[in-house]
């Protein structure tokens, strides 16, 4: 075949710890007196983590914000996020068929990038859970990119470390930035369940495909010749 | 007005508690040797505890479980997560607009009740979260029924100690088990966003409106004239 590429985002696709940050990012805010409720967390999951914080200040931080002390207080969020990430690494497990999916694509001739632009230690902390770094030929990570997902940043990058043309890879994620970055940078993709985001949520940021998880995943790209093998 | 009720579901809906609730079974299943996908987890909570430990069980729980056992490691995983869930109460706070929606409904003239099947235990603990008690008529918990959502018998229940018509009851709820209780008890039901639940799937159970959380529910019930007050 063509050189073609699988781009996987990590988080919530090929780990399971979307839930997990959501409780790091809750007790985050927590600690600096803000009770942010946690299903707002989960719909940003995946999205720029300075985002993240910059939004949920604005629409939870109340009077703890002022214009002056913003930055210093999200500073200070994402901070305490990464410690208590860090804390929780024992709490993570690959989701069902994700090592066998990075395998796969890569025995049937794909180019595997993993595609993520979380901080190299929370990369590092995946990278450990999977076990796969023999499937992967490139990633990324937030040190390689200004912003992260939604803009295309990491999928620019990830479709220039494949080789490959936009319309030769693939993007899969769980989440609805995956496939708004993957958009912009004229990659389709395809959504598995395994974040937790609903699936009309999902259709809606432009997912072309939506699967329960990896374990369906390979079936399911060879089936529907998304992309021929 | 009429005798009517709002009843009211707890986690998720009034507390924000589902999370907690993901992160406490899927520790307990850990504990007994099973990596169950959190999002798989995160599906179940609001129904029957038994029910969701033997259907997650039945999926994930592969050589752990020969129909000898099962009872046994079922009752092993229900009894861990209410340890973890109690350790873990500091960490649940109420909803936005929880309390208020609570003492305005009252206020109106409904008769408020708050209609879980959570074990006693856990009620405690969520009551003492909303801090609420003088605005609730009645309450149910998972002692009253034999079983809890989706089957209809806490909302039968809750619709009996509120004495007034099904038809005259609304139920809140936050879990596609909700609406599919309240269906089966001949109750119209709203959904909140608050468990994390999305949109088609709370469509597709069954309820008739579906709002951000409780914090808009109260102007969303007046102005849609779901209740006249």
């Amino acid at each position: 075949m063509a050189n073609k590429a699988l781009l996987f985002d990590v988080d919530g696709t090929l780990v399971d710890s979307t839930y997990v940050h959501v409780e790091c990012w809750w007790a985050a805010f927590i600690e600096c007196g803000i009770a942010v409720p946690r299903v707002e967390i989960h719909r940003r999951i995946g999205m720029d983590g300075a985002l993240l914080v910059r939004e949920l200040l604005a629409t939870f931080g109340g009077d703890h914000v002022d214009a002056a002390g913003a930055a210093g207080l999200a500073n200070q969020i994402s901070a305490l996020h990464g410690r208590y990430y860090s804390a929780d690494a024992v709490r993570l497990r690959p989701l069902p068929g994700a090592r066998e999916l990075l395998r796969a694509g890569r025995e049937a001739g794909y180019t595997v990038v993993l595609a993520t632009a979380s901080s190299p230690e929370e990369f590092d902390i995946a990278r450990d859970v999977l076990g796969c770094d023999e499937e992967v030929s490139a990633v990324t990570t937030g040190d390689d990119v200004h912003r992260a997902k939604p803009d295309s940043s990491v999928v620019d990058l990830a479709v220039r470390r494949a080789g490959v043309a936009p319309s030769d890879a693939i993007m899969i994620g769980d989440a609805t930035w995956d496939a708004i970055a993957a958009g912009k940078a004229g990659v389709p993709s395809i959504a598995v369940r395994t974040g937790g985001i609903g699936e009309a949520e999902l259709r809606g940021a432009g997912y072309t495909r939506i699967v329960e998880g990896v374990d369906v995943l390979w079936r399911e790209i060879v089936a529907s010749g998304a992309i021929s093998t």
